[in-house]
């Protein structure tokens, strides 16, 4: 897609370190990591949002990020697999890419898991509306 | 498994709110929700890290992630995938589980990006150490 930066970069029109390639996906280290190998799946086809993805492809990228974790597993102490979808989700190229970061016991990464105080029937209510668009 | 507490709710044996599941899956809400219609989707094979799924498990597991990212879209501006591996990693489950999280605009879920100042020598020396464990 023009003036995605991701597709620049599987054209070869924008540098990046390639970890991996094969016909589908190509996993690269991102360029503003949060941690070392910090790493980036994608596929090649452009798509938005994960869910967008044909299931060939969706297939795809799962193994690979399987690759690239299994990896930077034997590395470090853990790591996370991370995708972020439209803006309001952090997700910064409009193009499915799944981060791959490493972890390790008393880094500096954290998620804010504040929790949310439900209800038994606002358990029931979000069902019944997720549950109605499945 | 046994003493798995994911294992348990597929037997039926800890409750759960159920969203949807399949042959090798099944989703529900999270019950420490960071966010209304939080959800895991988990396979029914006990696995502990998602690097050691067979094929035919990981790529249930990320259409039914797929399923629930595409309801969860219609009713939030976004929504993250975020999947911890290792206790190190934040992974508080030793069952393979996808956290399916709705974000919206000025929500209040955050992930510290600290960015890591790196070399142009320190990407081709990590690239090389992930490379030689592909």
């Amino acid at each position: 897609m023009k003036d995605c930066i991701f597709c620049k970069i599987l054209k070869g029109e924008v540098p990046s370190t390639k970890l991996y390639e094969d016909k589908q996906t190509y996993a690269f280290l991102d360029l503003n990591p949060v941690a070392k190998g910090h790493s980036l799946v994608i596929p090649k086809k452009h798509y938005e949002t994960m869910d967008e993805m044909d299931e060939d492809t969706a297939n795809a990228v799962i193994k690979t990020t399987q690759k690239i974790g299994k990896a930077i597993l034997k590395l470090n102490e853990g790591y996370n697999v991370n995708q972020n979808n439209k803006s309001a989700g952090g997700q910064l190229v409009p193009h499915v890419h799944y981060h791959v970061i490493p972890r390790n016991e008393g880094d500096h990464l954290k998620f804010t898991w504040d929790k949310l105080d439900l209800s038994k029937e606002d358990f029931e209510n979000i069902k019944e509306k997720i549950q109605n668009l499945l």
